[in-house]
Formats: C-alpha cells, sequence, structure tokens
C-alpha cells in the first residue's frame, strides 16, 4: 500500500463517512478497525484489524502516517504522547482530549475559563452527593455516552447502581431545559475557526434522536453567544477538527455547556446535504491543517433523523422501500447490523418548509426503523 | 467478504465517485480493477485485479452480485451476453451498450428512431470518402474517446492514418456549431426516467475543459428538445443507469446529437455538488432498480472545470494551495499520477452569480494544472 496521509483510529460510522470526504479529496486513509467488516473497515482497503489501547498496534498502524486522527475519544492519552513524541500529529491532541475524556476535568476547565455549565461536583461518598442535593445527575466521569453512565437521583439511594460502578463519579444539578443545542465548530492548527449555524438536537432515552438546522426561533442573541462560546472552547483547548459544544439553552433563557465532543459529531450530520461543506470535510480539513471551507447552510432547513435498529432487520432491502416513499431524502446507511436501538443510519431532509422537512425525514427515519410511516 | 450487491467493472474515477455514493447509500460494491492501485481499487476494499476482457475474470468478479455495472463501454458485449445467461443482471445490457460501443449502428439506430444526427455514412475505401464529400470528420466505429480516433480531414489523402489504423471508419459532416450541449438523463429497469439540466459542454483539443450547468442563454424550446431527445433515447434503447446524449447546438438553432455514453460523464459531474441526487447515487439508484432521486439543481450555476495533468506532480500537496485561494470551490481529486493532460481531478464552484463562478472554477483547476493563477 501506498504511504497514507492520515491514520484513523476507529472504525465507527464516523470514520466511514470521513472516508466519503477523503474520496474527495484525494486523502488517503489508513484505518485501525475493531473488527474485520466494521462499519469504515468496509469502506477503507488500507485497513488493520487490532485493538486501539495497544500500544504497538497503534504504532503499526500510525507507522507512516504523519497525522492521526479518531472515530471516537477512548484511545488512552499515555499512548497519543508517546505517538507524539515519535513524531506524529495526533489531532486532537491528548491535552484536548483530556477535556472530552473526563467530564470531571472538563467542568473544572471551563469554569475556570467562566464558561457556563450546570452546577457541579465530583462525590466520592453518597454523603458527597447528599451534601450536593437532590435532585442531581450523577454520571461516570469517562466512557459515559448515549445515556449510558448516568443516572438522575433524588436520593443518594438511587444511586447505589453509580457508586457500585467503582468509577470516578460528578454530580450536576438536573438543568431545568427547554432543549438542547449544539454549536459545532471546526479549528486548524494554524487557527483557523469556522462555525456551523447552532442546531436543535432532540434527544430520546438519552440519544440524539433528530436535529434540526437552523435551531427554530433561537434569540439571535443566543445563537451568537453559544457561536462564540464554541470558537472560545475549541480555541482556549487548542481542539484540531470539530468540536461538538452540547448546550442546554434553560427555561429562563441562558445557555449551559452539557458535553464536549471533538470529532464529527452527530448533531453534525445534517451538514453533509445541508451545509456548503460538511462537518466530515472540515475536519479533514482542519486535522491536515488545509483551508477550511464554508459552513453555511445551502437551504433554509434541514433535518437529521436517526435510524436506530428496529423491526427492520434487512436495511439494504428497506431501502427500495424508503426511497419509494421518500425519492429525496437522503439515506446513510452505516453497513451496520441492526440491533436494538444502535445507530445503524441517518436520513436527511432539506428545503424551505420546516414542516415539510421534518416530516419526511421522520417518514423515512420511521419505515426504516419501524417498517411503517410514521403517524 | 460478505455478498456484494453490485459488481463495477472497471476502476477508473467514475468507479471510484460510484463508491462515494455507494458508501452513502450503504451498497456493497466489488470491483474489478486494472491495477492493483487504480483510482476506484484505492477507496473499495473488496476489489478483484484483472483483465475486464477476460471471461473467468469476469465471472469471478460477478460470482455472487446480481447486478454489475461498468466504469467503461469497452467489456465485450459477447461477455455481457454470457454473464446475462448465467443470471446477472447486466445494466446497461449489451443490447443497449452496442450503441455507445459502435458509433455506425448507433448513427443507424438514431436516425431509424428519426433523432437528428450530422449527415454520415460508413467508409471502407478513400474512394468512399471522395463520395461523401469534404470537409469530413472520419471516426472509428469503435473505441475512441476524448479525440482519440477522431480526424477532421478536407481531403482522402488527409484521411490516411484513419485508413492505416485498420479499423471500421464512419464518415460525418463537419457540424458547422454555436457550442456542445449534453443532456443526461438517469432511468431504471422499471422505467422510471428523470433529467438533470441540459449544460453546455466546452472542449479544449478534443476533451471536455468545463462544463455550465445549466447551458447558459438556452432556449427553452431547445432545452425542452434536448430533454425529450434524451429520455426518448434512454427509453427507446432500453439504457440503465446513466445515459449522457452529447450534442450539438447548430448555428442555425438546431440539435444533431454527436455521442452517446451510457455510464456517468464528465458533462454530469456538477451534479456531485451542484444536483439534488448526484449522477453518480441515481446512476446506482438505476442500476439497482431504487426509485431515482431529484435531478434539480441546487444553485442557479454551477461550473465544473477538469484538472488535467500538468506542471504540477504532487496534486495532494497543492490542494492547500488550491483550498487557500479558493476555499469554497469542491474538490475532486481521483488518486491518479499525474500525465501530461490526463483527467486527474476537477473542481466545482456553485453560485448565484456565473461569471463569479466561472471565475472561481477556472482558477481553481488552473492552480492544479499550472501551479499559477488562471488570468
Amino acid at each position: 500500500m501506498p504511504t497514507p496521509e492520515l491514520a484513523v483510529i476507529g472504525g465507527g460510522q464516523l470514520a466511514r463517512m470521513m472516508q466519503q470526504s477523503a474520496i474527495g479529496l484525494g486523502i488517503r486513509v489508513r484505518l485501525l478497525a475493531e473488527g474485520p467488516d466494521v462499519s469504515a473497515a468496509q469502506v477503507v482497503p488500507d485497513h488493520v484489524v487490532g485493538d486501539y489501547t495497544d500500544l504497538d498496534t497503534l504504532r503499526s498502524v500510525v507507522a507512516d502516517a504523519p497525522v492521526v486522527t479518531f472515530d471516537h475519544e477512548h484511545v488512552p492519552p499515555e499512548h497519543l504522547r508517546t505517538l507524539q513524541a515519535e513524531g506524529h500529529a495526533c489531532r486532537p491532541g491528548p491535552h484536548a482530549l483530556l477535556f472530552a475524556q473526563d467530564k470531571g476535568a472538563m467542568r473544572e476547565r471551563l469554569t475556570d475559563m467562566g464558561v457556563p455549565c450546570p452546577r457541579h461536583r465530583l462525590v466520592e461518598t453518597p454523603a458527597d452527593l447528599e451534601e450536593f442535593g437532590f435532585p442531581a445527575v450523577v454520571k461516570t466521569t469517562r466512557g459515559g455516552y448515549d445515556g449510558k453512565g448516568v443516572w438522575v437521583v433524588r436520593s443518594a439511594a438511587e444511586a447505589e447502581e453509580a457508586f457500585a460502578s467503582g468509577r470516578a463519579l460528578l454530580a450536576e444539578e438536573l438543568v431545568d431545559f427547554r432543549r438542547e443545542l449544539s454549536a459545532l465548530v471546526a479549528r486548524s492548527p494554524s487557527g483557523e475557526v469556522r462555525s456551523y449555524p447552532v442546531v436543535e438536537s432532540r434527544q430520546a432515552d438519552g440519544v440524539c434522536a433528530e436535529v434540526v438546522a437552523p435551531a427554530p426561533d433561537l434569540d439571535p442573541a443566543l445563537a451568537e453567544q453559544a457561536r462564540e462560546l464554541g470558537e472560545r472552547v475549541a480555541t482556549e483547548l487548542d481542539v484540531t477538527g470539530i468540536l461538538a459544544v452540547e448546550l442546554f439553552e434553560t427555561t429562563d433563557g441562558r445557555l449551559l455547556v452539557n458535553e464536549l465532543a471533538m470529532r464529527p459529531h452527530n448533531t453534525g450530520h445534517w451538514s453533509i446535504d445541508g451545509a456548503a461543506t460538511s462537518q466530515f470535510e472540515n475536519h479533514l480539513r482542519g486535522v491536515l491543517d488545509l483551508p477550511l471551507g464554508s459552513t453555511d447552510a445551502r437551504s433554509p432547513w434541514a433535518v437529521m433523523v436517526n435510524v436506530l435498529g428496529g423491526a427492520v432487520e434487512d436495511l439494504e432491502a428497506q431501502r427500495a422501500v424508503v426511497l419509494a416513499a421518500e425519492p429525496d431524502v437522503k439515506v446513510h446507511l452505516y453497513g451496520k447490523s441492526v440491533k436494538a436501538d444502535r445507530k445503524v443510519g441517518h436520513v436527511t431532509a432539506y428545503g424551505p418548509d420546516l414542516d415539510d422537512v421534518l416530516t419526511r425525514a421522520r417518514r423515512a427515519a420511521a419505515l426504516f426503523t419501524e417498517g411503517a410511516p410514521h403517524d
């Protein structure tokens, strides 16, 4: 195989969608995949199957790649520091990734920066939690995602499972929020920063269900505040590639940071079909220190709805049904086998009328998930 | 490797760009590539390296693929008939491909259909050519492309090289044309047909240099005529996937068919960034008999300029220069080594102002080709 320009660690759908953009830009990617037929391994010929927690495996993958980026934030930071010492540019670097890996470190750093966060404290014992007060959201500081590692509790007794996990825990106030927003930013090592329009992210059972771009009826001052906040966090934490800042819009009209992600993010999938430059292309341009592309929307509204594993087993066969019902919804399947509630794809609709766009995207996703039109 | 849904014969840039769309739709592609590192082999893990004129090689590639499509029109028709007899759906089929492979057969069939073509006749001897008259365009009926196998002659003596080629020759009148247009149509085996906006194709040295979508100042009646003509040819010849009908707009305001191509075509590359559904996605949807997507333009103007091999050797390194100059031009590199005048990529700009769009696309392409801005 010829020398790759970029190593991507992790073979999920984010790496798969990066590859679509890499093909256009002529970027040769080498992939570290968790298995021989994971989502991105299906579409990246130059891949190694192995364990991203093993340093020698990482070394063999990045061997002749000057730049390394990631499908997820779980690579051990000490390995990334070793790779950097050995001459590879890890983007984002471990000094930035820390704040996406460790929610305790993230809260401390953002609070130091004066970035508004929910009230929070690290809790080691039920007594600490009693002191913090109820109701509380208790989270493992590391390793949680999509609602996993998160408990909403109204007493120390309800936090038994959390304390039994043996992991470091963070308690946060249960924010009274109107909705969730996401500020997505692309940044390059040269310091160029570009923000996508602020979107609304709608969750079901702690998992992103649909995203509306831009966030409907968002106060322009709040949109500007979200944008500035995203750009400031990206710059001060020295993030490279895509940063997603997930935000609460509180019922009293403030923004509070919920989570950070340092990679292309589910709340940015709409950009593939809805923006001048997709988040995947701008992630690649960012990590390779290429000039970034426009983050402008190409349509007044875009709606992305996740396809979760449901009643339909054969998504490829169902594609014909979906496209017959909604020929102009853009379909993105991840090449994954169907398991209950697993993210196996997404659909995006765009156009001038939000109701129409929402209806089309939801109907297409429901046909993939349930096999029947959503009503 | 799991069972592919589609076999693609030929590993050039058309197959490479099909793969970008296949990734989104979740279509597993198996590729027959001419070499281990050709354009599409770089991005399709499930590929076989071999010779598309060898039946056993073709059989091994299509083995478990229900549908077969093509990067080019050069697979021997007798092999395609064998594959069909063995249960594979070749799309387009050999009965249609014949008219893209053999210009003599194409002229005869279109003329029988009443489709306007340049005056023409098959010529076997210089005497035949004298009888046809001068000036004449002499073409090999098979195997010519991008200006190869075409001679403009003003006497039989000037046709010496053509006759010396030993190939069947077609003589055509030298059409007095204002410009070249292209009518691009997607069609499925179920008979669904969708036309893209008619574009203007500008050639240099017999090779497509740039494409403007839609064709500027085109008489709406001619546009409608081109569209009807494209759809009629696609339907009557039973083309599946993309058909490109290259047309002359004569100085006296008529349309004459120049060439047919039955695959995604250079005059449709603008659709990746400029249309609701790219020609590559609609080719896949067509050949797999999925409902077709909208062929509407997403922007008032789109301009595609080919990147031909020139002074710049390292296109990947030059990418940073191009994107710095034109961050919002969409770059498509084919992973090919640079040779003089070889198509190694293309760029597309879009927007509301044609002059601006043309300027940006040309400047980006010139930076790739010449290493300096176009003036």
